[in-house]
Parts: C-alpha cells; sequence; structure tokens
C-alpha cells in the first residue's frame, strides 16, 4: 500500500486542526482596542499551537516523503499521532482562555509529551516496516531533537503548576528548536532525487 | 471512473468527522483538575468514536484499494455511509454529556448499526459493479466481523436502556474486533503489487 | 491547467460544507426519546440538504471528468457556486430550527436557485473554454434537469409564504429527479475510456 | 521535494478557512425577512472575505503552478501565509457584527496588509528557491497589483478610523483588482505546455 492517501488523510486531518482552532477566537464582545487586547492570551495560545501543528505537518511530511510503504501498523500508529494532536484545540482554548493559568498550561505540556511520544512511534513503526534498508532510518540518524523535546516537556509538565510562564517559554523553546526542519533528510532526498529516473518521479 | 476523486472526498469527509468531534469538547469552566475531570465522560465518547471513525477510514482505505472502478450508484453508497458517519458527532457528544444515560447510548448503537449497514451495503454495490473477477469479493471471504458487528448492535441497542453500561462495553468489544485491520486484502494486495507492472503503478 | 487542483479544492469545500451542518444538530437538552423528536424538523432539514451537497458533489464530478483545461474564468465560476453552496448550511439550520416556517422555506428554495443559476453558468463557462470540441457540451444534450429544477424553485419559493409544506415536497421532488446521474455522461465515458490508451489514463 | 502537498495541505487550510466563516452566520433569532435583514452587514463581510480568500486560492494555484520545487523555508513561508489567512474568519465576524465599526474594520485591514506581505515573502522565498530560471520570476514580472495593494491597504487602514466605509470601499477596490487573476501567469503556461511532451503532464 503506497503512502498517497495516508498523507491525504493527515493533510485532511492537520488542516482541519490548524483552522478549527482560530473558532476559538471569538469575536471580542466590543469594538475598541481595549476588547481587542483581551484577547491576547488566546491569540498568543493560537500562535503557538499554529506554530507546532505546522512542525507536525512539516516533520510528517518529509517523513512520509522518505516512506515508501505502509502497513496496518502504520496506519494506527499515524491515526494515534491525529489522535493527540486532535486535542491541541482543546487544550490551546483552555490555556489561552485561562491567561496560562497553571494546570491548563500544565495540561498542555502532557498533551505536546503524548504527541511527541505517539511521533516517535510512528517513526518506529515506519522503521521496522521497510526493514534494513529504509530510508527513513538513514535519515533521522540521531535525532537529537526527538530526543531532547520529551525531557523538556518532562520538565515543563510540573514547572507549570508553579511557574505556568517558565513552562511557556520551555514551549516556546521546542518550538523554536524543531522550526528548522531536518536538513539531512532533505539532503538525502535531493540527492536520491538526482539520480532517479524520471520515469519514476510519476509515482508520487 | 477511477476511484481517485471518490477517496479524496471521503478522506475530506472522514478528517472533518474526526476532528470537529473534539469541538464538543469545550473548555471546562475552571481551571483545575476538577473542571478538567468533569469531562471525562465527554472525553470517553470522544476517544470510543474517534477510533470508530478510524476504523471506517482503514476499512474504507483497503476496500478502495482493491476497487478498481465505480459507478454512479458507488458513488450514492458511499454518500449514504458517510451520512450516518456524519451523525457520529452529533450521538458521541449527546451520549457524553449525558454520562453514558440509556436513550443517548440506545441512539448512539443506532447509528452505529445503520453506519454497519451502510457499509455492507457499499461493499455489495462495489462488487456488483465490478462483476465476477471482482479483488473485492475475493478479498472480503468469509468477513465475519462483518457480520457479528451487526448482531452485537442490536444485543447492544436495547440493553442500553436497561444496563448502559454493558452497551457501553459490548461498543468497545467491537472496536477492538475491528482494530485489527482485514489482512486478506493487505496479503491479496502485497502479492498483486509484487507481480504488477511499474507502469500500472502510476495510475493510482 | 489541468483540472486536479480545481476538484481538490471544490471537494475539500463540499466535503466542509456536508460535515458542518451536522454541527447544527446541538445535543438536545434532555436524554430522552422526546428530546431527540423534539430535533425531528432540524434532522429533516439536515437530511434534504445532504442529499442537495451529494447531488452536487456528483454531478461536479462527472462535469469535471469530461473537461480537460480550465482556465481563471472557470476557476471564478467555480467559486461563484461554492459561494451559493455555501450558504446552504446557513438556511438549513434556519428553516430547520424555526420548523419549516414560510419566510426561511423560501429563502431555502432562494439559495437552491442561485446554487442551480451557478451550476449553469459553470458549465456554459466550461464548454466555452473548451471550444467546439467540448466532451462536456456533447455529453450534456438537453439537459432537462436543469431546465426543469429553476423552474420549480421559481414554483416553490413564492408558494412558501404560503404553504411551506408544497415548497418543502418541491425541493424534495428536485433531489429525487437528480438522485439518477447523469447516465449519459457515465456512458460517454465509459465509451471513450475503452478507446483511451493506458498512458493517457495516468493524467488523472 | 515536488509541490503535491504543499498544495494539498493549503487547499485543505484554504477551503476550511472559506467555509468555517459561514458559521458566523447564525441563524437569526425570528423567521421572518427582518430578522433575516438584520444578518446584512454579517453577510456583506462574509462576502468580501469570501472573495478575499478565492483571490488568494487563485493566485496561490498559479503561482504553485509555475513552480517546480519546494524547501524548508517555502513550506514555513507558506504556513506564514496561512496563518494570516486563519485570522480572516475572526475579523470578518468581528466588523460584521459590529456593522463596520471603525477599530474592527481598521484591523480587518491590518490583517490583509499582513497577509499581503507574506503572500509577497513566499513568492520571493520561491524564486530564491529556484534560481535565475525560474519561471514564477518570469510570470510575475512588474506585480504592479502586488505592490499596489499594500499601499491601498496602508491607507485604509487608518482612515476607517474616521471613515469605514471609506476603508471598506477600499477593500471592494483592491479585490476588484485581484479578481482578474495574472493573465501573464496563464499565457506563459499555456505557451510552455503546448511545446510540453505528454509524458511530462503525467508528472503533477
Amino acid at each position: 500500500m503506497d503512502t498517497s492517501r495516508l498523507e491525504a488523510f493527515s493533510d485532511g486531518v492537520l488542516a482541519i486542526i490548524i483552522t478549527i482552532m482560530v473558532l476559538e477566537l471569538h469575536d471580542p464582545p466590543g469594538a475598541d482596542f481595549a476588547a481587542l487586547w483581551h484577547l491576547a492570551p488566546v491569540g498568543l495560545s493560537y500562535v503557538l499551537s499554529f506554530v507546532y501543528i505546522g512542525i507536525y505537518w512539516n516533520n510528517h511530511h518529509h517523513m512520509l516523503h522518505v516512506t515508501r510503504r505502509v502497513n496496518g501498523v502504520v496506519l494506527w500508529a499515524n491515526l494515534h499521532l491525529l489522535f493527540w494532536l486532535s486535542l491541541v484545540p482543546f487544550v490551546t482554548a483552555w490555556m489561552g482562555k485561562n491567561h496560562f493559568a497553571p494546570v491548563p498550561t500544565s495540561v498542555y505540556g502532557v498533551v505536546l509529551l503524548l504527541a511527541a511520544i505517539a511521533y516517535w512511534v510512528l517513526q518506529q513503526v515506519i522503521i521496522a516496516a521497510e526493514g534494513d534498508h529504509s530510508r527513513l532510518a538513514e535519515a533521522v540518524g540521531s535525532d537529537w531533537k526527538g530526543k531532547l523535546s520529551p525531557v523538556l516537556y518532562l520538565v515543563a509538565i510540573p514547572a507549570a503548576l508553579v511557574y505556568p510562564l517558565v513552562a511557556g517559554a520551555i514551549y516556546t523553546l521546542v518550538a523554536i528548536i524543531w522550526l528548522v526542519p531536518d536538513r539531512r533528510i532533505e539532503r538525502l532526498v535531493a540527492a536520491e532525487d538526482a539520480v532517479r529516473r524520471p520515469g519514476e518521479s510519476g509515482r508520487r
């Protein structure tokens, strides 16, 4: 089974997640700048989550670009990732509307942590499905970002209960770390594409 | 007419169904764990429905993978299935918010039953459209899951009116039965793909 | 410019329209059958609109299947159609919640009429863009359904203000007339596909 | 990396943005024409934003049609554009519900300005990624529309605070200017397609 429909479905879900978050930006009760300013925490929370979903889409895109075939286990590992990401709009609204209060900010980190674990599981499942010559295994390499992020979340989750702003800073830091897409995959793809036959490119 | 646009539209609808359910997870009125705990029934109901829509997407994916051509009747049988699935967010919210009360839990089962019947109808209509050499007919085989599920729903629907938790357990059981995708289709596809010409693979 | 991205975008919008209508099926304030029964008019209105959007998707699918190339005018004629269809969830909710009251039922017909006109315009614009040898022109033929529907809407719109149920019956009648997809296009496509070269099929 | 998944994701997000705006068209509290008339400002605001998102989709479509390859920077420049466009439903509702009051009408222009800047950045980033022989660079040419629009927004944003209707007229004027898609790109594509080999067309 090829990856095209898995990509299409994931793109659909991620596009909806990233867009319905804005539904929580209810038009403020007033037509002045003060009313708009009142939305600042919800807006900030929205920006952070928009960037996170963007990162996931970006990395998912890169990951599936070097994946050739998927099986039933991969489909479910992918749905598992989408499940945790689907909770992002909920925790985004909860955190924003409560002005980064301790518990919502901590729960936000829990959802990020579980999404990160789900992403890692998906990666391992694809590598297992593809066997020794997996291009993804080569491309992932040491994966220091994937290893560092959960550690940072594990620091932020309890920290949020005491210093929510510290947790917010950690979430922002992780986003910045990830903003640069994995150059190694891009380089590998570029190198391979250079030697691919034109006929093959029609496959995707 | 090939299956690509049918798949694209179905993917779109299923992606939206699976994602808008989360809109019912309104941010709780409070910023503590008690407020979050209050959402547990809605959350549980969401998880169950997420898995069900995931199963339908997964099986739909497998089914259309072995389908070569569709006609107008197939398009409508597919829309009929999507109609019943589109009611899932509604019954999910109703059941969750009423803490698995008898009537909503029973109606949830009715929607699952009608979706299961619609899936079966779609399958038959595709097989009829493809004629004797339908790959889907071979792949479906005895289809014991497809035969067992409606029976279990028919038990759960009246049971819910007296013991809603029993019905909930049955819905969960059916989900677990289906979680394993149909290995036979996968095996068949793998075998056929091995002998397919590369030129043909561009068709999908 | 080929039709693939136009189809993808239209599929996306139609999938969202058909699915967000269900968001108006708010979970009823109660957990018994009476509460569910109270939703009957909204549900009926939803079923009617689901079928209408399904018909539009179906016919749009058929129309673009015999279209080879699109230009800027076609893109805008398509957006114009999507605009009127995007108002369907709004009029569906208004008509349903007011139990098929005269004015909402009449306005529902106005939206259907404008969508029908927009569909006709799109069809003409595609034929004009393709020139004399347009496959669509051949396939459309006499287009009696496309001519009859606006007439029926023009009867129903004023009738709704006095006898809303008559208008509802006319809307249902039009839906039934359209439920059968245009066999002529299907037959033409089947005939042409039979003589197409396999290499060409990769184009879609 | 080819453009197909970038297009698919962007189409998904734009389709959702253009459609969820209609969710702000809540069914009016009444079943007569007066209730409907009350929605006129929200409806007008919706029409304007629908046309704007349509223009962005249309131009995005044209832009990516002449783009061959994308890299990580392009993906993020695209997400940046989608971010500002995702705020359109929010400002549309705010402006409409407040009957084109000064501050919301001004903020609407700010979002349009930032989206225009993001579009320009995306265009430059694609040209930079493609190098000297970028077809997009040729196609864009003098880009007088892209240069004029921000100037008009910069006039409208402060003007809205005093004469909101003047700002509304300017937004409408910009939309009309853009409604005609860039003929130069179309002509270039038509010319190139005429000399392309049929085998190549399967690539998209």
